[in-house]
């Protein structure tokens, strides 16, 4: 899409925002509320909602356009397929103030983590309170705007099951991360692949795209439209769930080695995750692959922060070159990121972003569209649209 | 109802639960979720969810019976009442995690708070992620055992609008009840009232009611069953709506009251509202009447903490008399209650518990009910049972 369009359709994104906001602040006032409960509460609407990258939303209006063959959509369509993008932003913004809260976090899309907020009033521990009013706000959204379609208790059920399957992914990623102490052999490349999965690809992937496929009027099942195997059943939501399922851990493979091995240049920070003790792709296949005295480097050198010296001259690492940065290093990062390189994990990474291309391909080839213009049914551009956006990519 | 048959049907209840438990716990499984982590979520449900009044949740059963107007219920019919029951004692579980968590409290229900827990790992702040984990299972259950029913897409709605309304109170309650500073100007017998129905009405009281009136087919609204009369709409669920909610802020307004006037004895502990600055109906009432300087005296006493000294005396109030106890209360709080005494508090509750009664009777003897065997109708019944139940309560 070219740059030009894309930045109308933000704006018309964001214009769609305001008309929602204002939906969910008439409702709260309508309950009676006094006025500094209102204030409060648009200001946690106005902290936590917007401002993100909107890729997951975004993908809304994209499939219903691919689903639906044509472009533009018409005021209503597009307007509903908005609200839908923006009721899966409330679900991550749910999220990302309960996760940061949980994570003690310091700041999120360059403000303040909400709990973290102390003017006009403190916020801390209400935030709990405040993420769960996000959440609400969903389905007071689909209540009003599609309590009429006869998909309604789809969209509620895609809500509620992508909210339960992420929060597993949740419990999970917190009970293997402790924050002060790593312990490698609580990872595994098993545990590793159901927090990728589980917290962030149902609901960032497979759920935008199934609230698109739902309000397309795409059912559970329908016969193979291939006109030569019309005796053969089509499960949509099915096959999308697999290939989203399987393109989400991939994005998220490809974040933990970009956090890695891309430079600071390219992803626009300083990989952390050695430091921090993450369970990533990166140490899971290097544990996978380590020979015993490489394994007992990995085990004595991950997660350990660097000493006060070494952190001090990290400070002064912005605006120098990426030799530099090398220098400022930890000695335990430096140790952690020479095994990893005697692994050959950019080979490693490289056979694997391939392998999943291909395997990612082939389930998408295998979707039987039937002639162009047939309504109602999967498209396999759907899928090619959103691997060729991530395929190889470099940030 | 007996006391035999009502312990007979508490272990029936609880027996509910154990199949209950058993199928969130598969669920849970079947997602291929490590043993820590299934073992940690069976935590969470078995620490938060049974052991509370199952006030609120054994009213769910006995409104189907009444509606129903036969008893027992046959085996199916019991199952499907005990599943909501439970569902509602996981949407209390949900606010009561998260309650806890906020006001930093200690014990609930004779056991640490959840996030205080520490072995045989520590909760804090993963409290936040468990708490929703709660909620969610609500929607699982209810997909599991209702799905094919007409009435499903209310179950799940009437679940979503009990929690926004729940949350609403308790942002209103959240931002009105400072940890550190009572304010007496920003208190108002509106917000009490709001903070009362928000906060635990809609959930406590109407929510069981409208789910068991959902599962026994009443409509939102049909003919007038009385002969007389057939040209008029009754609206069920709007008659309930508005008798629970004066019913509830009554409640409300008695524990309020059981806290200022109750003994230990009665109401099984000592009230700490005036020490704690709570925002009652005690204190808003007195507010109201106050002269100038009564209302000086309330500004400079309430929510005023003991001092240490007059602390070590009270610590010893156990198994002394009345008497004794009142000796023992830190000055503040003599100078509250004798202001209390002077406006008459006991007088004005007295008259408004006739009022309530008498207003909620006329409001209950409204409900038009037809001849009896009327299926699929509002039954005045159900709210004289509830009504006579806390009627005139001491405890």
């Amino acid at each position: 899409m070219a740059s030009v369009d894309k930045a109308i359709r933000r704006t018309e994104f964001e214009d769609a925002w305001n008309v929602i906001r204002g939906e969910l602040i008439d409702n709260f006032k309508s309950h009676g509320m006094p006025r500094e409960a209102i204030d409060w509460y648009s200001r946690n609407l106005d902290h936590n909602v917007p401002g993100g990258k909107l890729n997951r939303g975004l993908s809304v209006v994209e499939t219903v356009e691919i689903l639906k063959g044509r472009r533009p959509l018409s005021e209503e369509e597009y307007f509903k397929a908005a609200v839908l993008r923006w009721c899966v932003e409330l679900l991550q913004a749910f999220f990302l103030v309960a996760d940061d809260l949980m994570d003690s976090s310091i700041t999120r899309r360059g403000q303040p983590c909400w709990y973290r907020v102390e003017k006009p009033e403190k916020v801390g521990n209400i935030a709990v309170n405040d993420c769960t009013m996000l959440e609400a706000a969903i389905y007071y959204l689909l209540k009003k705007h599609f309590r009429k379609d006869s998909y309604y208790v789809d969209l509620l059920e895609l809500f509620q099951e992508s909210a339960h399957l992420t929060e597993m992914g949740q419990l999970l990623d917190l009970i293997t991360a402790s924050e002060n102490s790593v312990d490698l052999n609580t990872f595994s490349m098993k545990k590793y692949s159901l927090i990728a999965v589980y917290k962030t690809a149902f609901y960032s992937f497979y759920l935008p795209v199934a609230l698109a496929m739902r309000i397309c009027g795409i059912p559970n099942s329908y016969p193979d439209p291939d006109p030569s195997n019309t005796r053969s059943k089509v499960k949509p939501y099915e096959i999308a769930n697999s290939i989203f399922l399987s393109l989400g851990e991939y994005f998220q493979i490809q974040d933990d080695y970009l956090d890695f091995a891309g430079t600071a240049a390219q992803i626009g920070k300083v990989g952390t995750d050695i430091v921090d003790g993450k369970c990533s792709w990166v140490i899971n296949t290097a544990l996978s692959l380590a020979t015993p005295e490489q394994r007992r480097v990995l085990i004595e050198n991950y997660g350990v922060k660097p000493s006060k010296e070494e952190q001090a001259r990290a400070c002064n690492w912005l605006g120098s070159t990426s030799e530099e940065v090398q220098a400022y290093l930890g000695e335990a990062e430096k140790k952690v990121k020479a095994v990893f390189e005697d692994i050959g994990i950019r080979q490693k990474y490289l056979e694997l972003e391939e392998g999943r291309y291909n395997h990612l391909m082939n389930m998408i080839n295998a979707i039987s569209e039937g002639p162009r213009g047939h309504e109602g049914v999967l498209r396999r551009e759907v899928f090619v649209n959103f691997l060729n956006k991530i395929y190889r990519r470099q940030k």
